[in-house]
């Protein structure tokens, strides 16, 4: 029997504190100016060996098999996560953000300022098979 | 005597073509389907010793000294690079992409889809003094 795939979780208001090492505090400063900041996370407790080449996104079988670098599945060589997270505080060397879909403990690696006019891309295109809901 | 800044390069026009280790070739399958993708790349030849904490964001002297956090500045505890990039062609394990703001040479770490509802947020807040160009 097939396990039916479990909706997407919604984690824009999961709200996380990001603890940055103490000595790079100052390095924090001004983040507060930005509405949005990417946290690039090091997805340390995932298990990929072997590391597959192909996926179905969202384990969903009703998805077609895809290359895994066409997905956001983190079974993937450098095991790097990436999210636009919106930065609801920042106080000393701790930042509390909410929309960031990492498990507890994962190492963050990189802070950057969402930058809209670099960061998006205003006429982007995706396949249907990205879309939270299947339309069948 | 300052030197003046130097207007800031555009890269959108940049064609830059990417190589994947052949033996992860099939895993970059369906990519194509996608007008933009998002790759990280490690900036091996930043020369960060010692790390600043905070630096002018490009290197223009009007602009306000700010936590290298709160910039995209290659100088950074990790210098890992993030741009989102328009994906022209895809040949086996060659990607051409415009818009990489990397050098000659830089080891790219991942490849990511870009998928514009979890990538861009429409709401964002940036500061002044991240514009291009300054206003006076």
């Amino acid at each position: 029997m097939q396990k039916p795939p479990k909706p997407p979780h919604d984690w824009n208001n999961v709200v996380s504190r990001i603890e940055i090492e103490s000595g790079l505090t100052e390095a924090l400063d001004n983040l507060n100016e930005f509405s949005h900041i990417i946290v690039l996370y090091w997805m340390d407790r995932v298990s990929a060996e072997p590391l597959p080449m192909k996926v179905r996104p969202r384990r969903d079988p009703e998805r077609p098999l895809v290359g895994i670098f066409s997905t956001r599945s983190p079974k993937r060589p450098n095991p790097i996560g990436k999210a636009t997270v919106r930065l609801l505080k920042r106080e000393r060397n701790i930042l509390t953000v909410s929309g960031l879909d990492a498990i507890d403990g994962t190492p963050v690696i990189d802070i950057k300022p969402y930058l809209p006019g670099y960061d998006s891309a205003v006429d982007a295109r995706t396949p249907p098979w990205t879309q939270p809901h299947s339309d069948t």
